[in-house]
């Protein structure tokens, strides 16, 4: 099938895009290269040396043969491109990656606040709203997050996207429903994929927009079977205090000698997929599309729950690192429970890769490897969740009141 | 206490800044004159003659004594210029109505539905970002829709933005919990709106702002004790097919003698409030802010419930209009019930006023009064929910399948 991929040069895109392309897909990226634009804005890059897109697919067509597209461009501020190129090419899905994905950086000012909200909302309006004037029966398949959820479950595991709640009525009778499982995002990244869920939920509901939904856990390893397969081709790894997720900048504060950052307890439970897994949970999900008239087809993407100091113990067992306890920047509860379900992609013969099993391989591989490009200086978490002058000037006035 | 009023050149802002300045307050508007701009592009205009901004003021002055400031900009748009204001004006309060707020007009092309989703999310981030990162604590009261909720409800009042749940837990355990009520918007514009509440509920939560929410009915009526001082405080009265509200439109269709436009069998039930009522529930959120550390405080803004049928019968019963059944462009049932809570307004003291009361009144003080400024070609309701090629190519797809 034609599959267009918005956001195919990020860190889920490429490989993504890799993966359908291997698997005999007519594959078409869109990207404005925002990532590679902030690495600069951030003074950081990724610690494995990524290559230019057109490198990039110059070595795959090498390698594999095959030819991936590139059209460079903004989807939240090209519409009209957009439409064209969708009227042109009439894919059969698109898979939309073209959001701005760091909590941390979605929170550092006011300006990057806005540039999230923004950019991701836009994104993904211009894209329905494009699908629908199209005329073109598409598949959309959005990377959310498990984020959408909140962490808090009452004795309870996190159903794929709805819930079954029990409502009383006026005269006392009870009636049972089935909906949108209440948001509770922990962040301005986290908060604009609760608000793409209703841009969903509407297209879907006014104009039968066929949507796959998957709220991925935190990705963590570096390569997938295409990646490796030339070093041209390698995949991004983020260290960063923004966009380095946990497990990752363990890895390689471990490989560097920088003791592991902790913050808070380390008492959260966060889910976890391997991006070999992503790419096969993407593949898996186009090739069971919901039917016309469904509605928004919810998954959850991840294979597993780990408390964030376990996370840093194993790697202490396994590489002899010290880890630093941290104050947290994050508004969020010390110690949470985390139970997930995730059937559906079991049920449609995902077989996860475990931590156990994958974990060495990117120490050895990845962070030591390239641990000479680590600049020490980008690995602590600068963003606060509350500006220190607002948080004192709030507190004083709940003081006065 | 010093009040600033985005979107006060609007319907609802204008004869609000007038009565909160009446009361004493320090007022100030900011607004970007995007409604007057849009009676531009529909080629339609207000059926009462409203004046620029500034002989508004000046008259306001005149009859009052009392100054209304006025700053001409773009909130969704002009962020430095907005956040500037607050720290130099520090208001006690903001009223946020500076978004697009017709249904149908929202829904009338990819760019109207563009335009509407980049405008009222951007403003809704700003204001609240602004106020962040000002440092200042002020209440921020903003005018939201009771199409939030959906139009389905099982024998049930809609409570007040939240609803208690319970939900049964893997070990078969009941949990009790108040959640936001689940969203079901029926239009772009009100999809907006429910994800301003996502955007409400993380800045209370993260940065402690204090918000009012108000989920407010169909306006109907124009003119309020302020407005009435001088034609020149005229407020707007729109009747045509995107931004005429229903009972509106229907008083100025039997001032012209056109049939009164009843969609599909008229038998949705809708919420309604004077603009009278609007100004004084305005007042009394202001009056009652919620204290530091309160949750999102949600107030519906309505007064009675009624069928559109059952008003345009009320109004043939009055004028001996006709009445004309036209199919619904609207995605939504023929038929609902519509029980709603409005004790919080009521038991803070607001006397309502009555259909039965308001109604004659507006046919002979407005609408005969200008009924020879109106422009017949503009009555019918001429956009669709769904655009008709989409919908049939979509439909001929799900028969193939």
């Amino acid at each position: 099938m034609r599959v267009l991929i918005l956001g195919g040069d990020g860190f889920c895109g490429w490989p993504t895009s890799l993966h359908l392309s291997a698997l005999g897909h007519d594959v078409a990226i869109v990207d404005n290269l925002s990532r590679r634009k902030i690495d600069i804005e951030l003074e950081c890059e990724s610690l494995t040396p990524i290559r230019p897109m057109h490198e990039r697919l110059a070595a795959w067509k090498e390698v594999s043969g095959r030819e991936v597209a590139f059209h460079y461009f903004d989807v939240a501020k090209d519409y009209q491109r957009l439409l064209d190129l969708i009227k042109e090419w009439e894919p059969h899905a698109i898979v939309h990656f073209a959001e701005q994905r760091a909590a941390p950086y979605s929170m550092k000012s006011s300006a990057h606040k806005r540039y999230t909200v923004d950019n991701n909302l836009n994104a993904t309006n211009n894209v329905l709203a494009a699908v629908v004037e199209s005329g073109l029966d598409i598949h959309i398949a959005h990377l959310g997050t498990m984020g959408v959820y909140g962490y808090g479950t009452a004795g309870m595991k996190i159903p794929e996207g709805y819930l079954r709640v029990k409502v009383e009525t006026d005269d006392g009778a009870q009636v049972e429903n089935e909906i949108l499982y209440p948001a509770n995002p922990g962040s301005i990244y986290h908060m604009t994929k609760t608000q793409d869920q209703l841009l969903f939920f509407f297209y879907n509901k006014n104009d039968k927009v066929r949507i796959t939904d998957l709220h991925q856990g935190i990705v963590w390893g570096t390569q997938t079977k295409e990646t490796r397969l030339d070093e041209r081709l390698i995949n991004r790894f983020d260290y960063d205090g923004d966009y380095g997720t946990v497990l990752n900048r363990f890895l390689m504060q471990a490989a560097v000698d920088y003791p592991l950052t902790v913050h808070g307890t380390g008492g959260q439970t966060r889910a976890f997929i391997h991006i070999q897994d992503t790419v096969r949970c993407i593949q898996i999900a186009l090739e069971n599309p919901p039917k016309p008239g469904d509605r928004v087809q919810i998954f959850n993407q991840m294979t597993e729950t780990h408390r964030v100091r376990d996370l840093a113990q194993m790697i202490v067992d396994r590489t002899g690192a010290q880890i630093d306890y941290l104050p947290n920047p994050r508004n969020e509860a010390d110690e949470n429970d985390l139970h997930v379900r995730n059937d559906r992609f079991l049920a449609l013969g995902l077989d996860p890769i475990t931590l156990d099993e994958g974990l060495m391989e990117e120490v050895t591989g990845i962070a030591r490897r390239y641990a000479q490009r680590a600049d020490r200086s980008k690995i602590p978490c600068v963003s606060l969740w509350r500006a220190p002058a607002a948080a004192a000037s709030q507190q004083a006035k709940v003081n006065q009141s």
